[in-house]
């Protein structure tokens, strides 16, 4: 992955560095905290599904990148939180030590909170510099939907509450479409209302988003069960030790696989009418289904 | 203050029960747990603040009813957060079980971020309604900016990490003003900003709340010294075992006392160029500086 989007990569960690005050700001605890967690070798899957995105609609990169930034500050916050141990218990993310076991549990909840807040202020502040004051509270509608309790947070509280029950089929589904796949379509959705999409194209690329979200958890799910302890960075099958209902727990590895190849192939022929101006979102998307890690 | 204030009270609470989902929404524990805080007997102090601020613009309180229960979502939110085991650890608010103590940690810190994230969905999809964009963008950088690392955030952050240590003056000063200044000076501003005040109202207005946010702040340190364990529905006196430092433990009770009265003269001074359309704001201030409980 990183031959093809490094460039990009390193365009998104500029920016936010450029949007996160700097770590010697006071109060620095809080900065650092912020810091480290944005700066933990996060792969800005997000980031680049919304500049992806934008790009149909020929968006320039730059505009984007407020909205860009902020959803991965959404999503830096949810696994600052979700690590915390009265939530998921985990030490480790990425390879490091979770947020709370460098900076305390009190500032790991704080630094969780600063980066939800900064992200509507970066785009309440960076946004309006591109685009008109309707687009910019559409995207604040858009992110505060997704990042709530009909979607992320939502998601969240049935996958804590259902730790170590049997668990539904349409109760997995309910979790992976709102715990990652409601950020997922946001991103999705952001770029294509920076570029006006029509209501038409919203609802194309909402389904492609969706499926891809949904396939990107399967995945996410699979490595999980056969990945390599170093590999992912983190002790691998945790979820199963947790009693966590995933798809391939549910269904196998390898009808899950199937699973996700299918809704790969539905996404891709979704976004068909796009032609070459889906290009990039067609490439992102492969990968976020066929990565190896 | 109920006989005075009860039916606008009344009506910052029927908009809140509006603005959340019923509690039998999916999933029911998080918005259970939401409704459980936001519905503790909270005096709306802040959702008043900026009705009474917008009233001096002439902004129907309608209009303002989105932006004043966001305002009320962020205070709730960080009491709830405030109150976990991690920071603050306190079992009870307003003589009840506080909200982990009801629904656990992990739902308590995310109806935290619920609350957080619904404030800004209520300004992004109800302000429209009465406002013009650029104004609903702008309430949107008010309101993250006090929210956040150089507002409410920050002085959080300085009162958790300052805990058991000596505190210098200026810091006991950082922290009033964050973590409990930032938010009311947002409230003043953001009943300014619908109001369309011209930046010297606005600056004028800034001053006032900083004043009253200062007073109120020094007088609830002194009600928690001296006031009566069933009167305020907590353990008194607990900021004192907890060792931090108040302006009244600095300074005594007396000196803390003539410095919020004379900073309530200084904000009503401040905004005597209103004339009667302030009427409402300083009986407001006054209730706040002036309350025994």
């Amino acid at each position: 992955m990183k031959s093809t989007w490094q460039r990009e990569i390193q365009v998104v960690n500029e920016a936010l560095d450029k949007y996160l005050p700097p770590a010697t700001t006071f109060p620095p605890e809080i900065h650092r905290a912020v810091r480290y967690s944005v700066f933990a070798g996060g792969k800005r899957l997000r980031p680049l599904l919304n500049l992806a995105a934008a790009a149909v609609f020929g968006v320039p990169q730059q505009h984007a990148l407020p909205t860009a930034c902020a959803l991965e500050m959404i999503h830096t916050y949810s696994l600052i939180h979700d690590d915390l141990p009265a939530l998921d218990n985990d030490d480790f993310r990425r390879g490091r030590p979770a947020n709370h076991k460098v900076f305390g549990e009190a500032v790991a909840i704080l630094a969780g909170d600063a980066l939800l807040t900064l992200a509507f202020e970066i785009i309440a502040t960076k946004a309006p510099e591109f685009f008109p004051a309707q687009t910019v509270v559409s995207l604040q509608q858009e992110v505060s939907k997704a990042a709530g309790m009909a979607g992320m947070i939502g998601g969240q509280v049935v996958d804590i509450i259902s730790e170590g029950k049997p668990l539904k089929a349409e109760t997995l589904e309910y979790i992976h479409r709102h715990k990652t796949g409601a950020l997922f379509t946001c991103c999705v959705r952001c770029g294509a209302i920076m570029g006006q999409a029509t209501a038409e194209e919203l609802n194309t690329l909402t389904s492609f988003a969706q499926k891809i979200g949904l396939a990107f958890q399967i995945v996410d799910d699979i490595l999980d069960i056969v990945g390599k302890e170093e590999q992912l960075g983190k002790k691998t099958g945790s979820d199963i030790t947790k009693q966590k209902m995933t798809y391939p727990a549910l269904y196998g590895v390898q009808k899950a696989q199937i699973k996700a190849d299918a809704l790969l192939a539905e996404a891709f022929a979704a976004v068909e009418q796009f032609g070459d101006r889906a290009v990039k979102l067609k490439q992102l998307a492969h990968l976020l289904v066929k990565r190896q890690k």
